[in-house]
């Protein structure tokens, strides 16, 4: 009979890891209208997750993420932020465990390294939807981006997590350069506005936002872009890239 | 024979913690002047480092950097700010660990212990020097304040640990109520300036950064600071409680 537990080839594997520390990845992207969260699909059970993973013994904690990240949705991403470690005693809940463990019926040994306690740290990526091509692992059914507004439920505290990444980013949002890499080279200064509502989740108002975008220096204007009635063609923009990392150095927001 | 090993009555101690997961904790306060650091003096080596230590197996982290820090120095601090959890698997020196290991003559059980991998987790508060009495633990000969700019060499990578909390305060700097903590009730706005160059580690231009200040409306004048010559004499100012909070609220900087 064909071995169809898909964890029996992991029997191994699991002795090579440091114990009570996993990783949790909140990939995040950007559809021009809504924030979305790449999640996994548990095999057999209706139960939704963000990609993570275990450390290997000798292995630094930011390439574990790095190869978690790869090994459980396809994505090759060089190099994830780390943003928190989540250390609460009940952060697993024992319910969702034990009806997972029983649904993918783990060999006992397995079943012993799950029931650990687990303290998680947390790494993101802002990444471009349309350069990522996610695939399920064999541990999954499923790989998809879900509207940070309309998320499945997720296992244990993960939901807290992609809180907590949220937070992260909207208090970096003009520090690092997360712009770049959800826009387009190319944007309207609407394009740029819903971006930053998408992350703040609230309305800007447009007079002052684009006032203050381009109080910052950060942005080149260029051609307007052609739609149907040209007097009211929006001008596009690109990032002065020089510019924007000299902002982005001086760290220091309104003060500096 | 009196057992002098200070270790020894930790022996059940050890039994009871998560294995290779520590903490440590950068404590900063501020002599208005320089920012300072709490660091501790191992007993016995010339080699200093944070106020660190482990998790107990039933604990959540949160409480047990607040147990440590009590137990390490005697601080008493209700929170501290969890900013950063270092996971490079060489980042514990061997012949460090291994000196200081022989020094403290630590029977074997122990000794294992302490040569696990460790991933740690940096915790930090920004304190009143002046209410702080801070004393050595058993494991310590001395529990000081250092001077930012000069401080001895730490043990592991423990200076890189304080550099990031620096740099995690320099970030937050426009969003959480740190300055409160660090300045008298009230306070000159040259006082004000000083804490923003000790923080950020470089001089402001003063006009600048007074119309800045004034601007963000988190202050309130009072009168003027009685010194010799009356008519230099600068005004002091407090912190408007709740335009600060809302201030701290809006958490997106210069765009909102």
């Amino acid at each position: 009979m064909a071995d169809t537990n898909p964890f029996s080839k992991y029997d191994f594997y699991f002795k090579n890891l440091l114990p009570g520390q996993s990783i949790d990845c909140v990939i995040i992207g950007y559809d021009q209208e809504e924030l979305q969260i790449l999640v996994l699909k548990w095999k057999g059970i209706d139960t939704w997750s963000l990609p993570g993973g275990f450390i290997q013994l000798d292995e630094d904690m930011d390439s574990a993420a790095v190869r978690i990240l790869k090994s459980r949705t396809g994505l090759d991403i060089g190099f994830l932020d780390q943003f928190y470690t989540f250390g609460n005693k009940d952060r697993r809940s024992k319910d969702e465990l034990i009806q997972g463990l029983k649904i993918i019926n783990m060999n006992t040994s397995l079943a012993q390294w799950f029931k650990q306690r687990f303290i998680s740290t947390g790494y993101l990526s802002l990444v471009d939807l349309k350069k990522c091509d996610p695939k399920p692992d064999i541990l999954s059914d499923a790989c998809e981006w879900k509207s940070i507004i309309k998320l499945p439920g997720l296992i244990f505290d993960h939901e807290q997590i992609v809180k907590k990444a949220l937070g992260h980013i909207r208090i970096q949002l003009n520090y690092l350069p997360i712009l770049i890499s959800l826009l387009p080279d190319k944007f309207t200064m609407k394009d740029l506005q819903k971006l930053y509502e998408a992350i703040l989740q609230k309305q800007l108002d447009r007079g002052n936002f684009q006032k203050k975008i381009l109080k910052s220096g950060i942005l080149i204007r260029l051609e307007k872009q052609l739609l149907g009635g040209a007097h009211k063609a929006p001008y596009l923009y690109k990032f002065d890239v020089v510019k924007y990392e000299k902002f982005l150095e001086k760290g220091t927001g309104f003060i500096s």
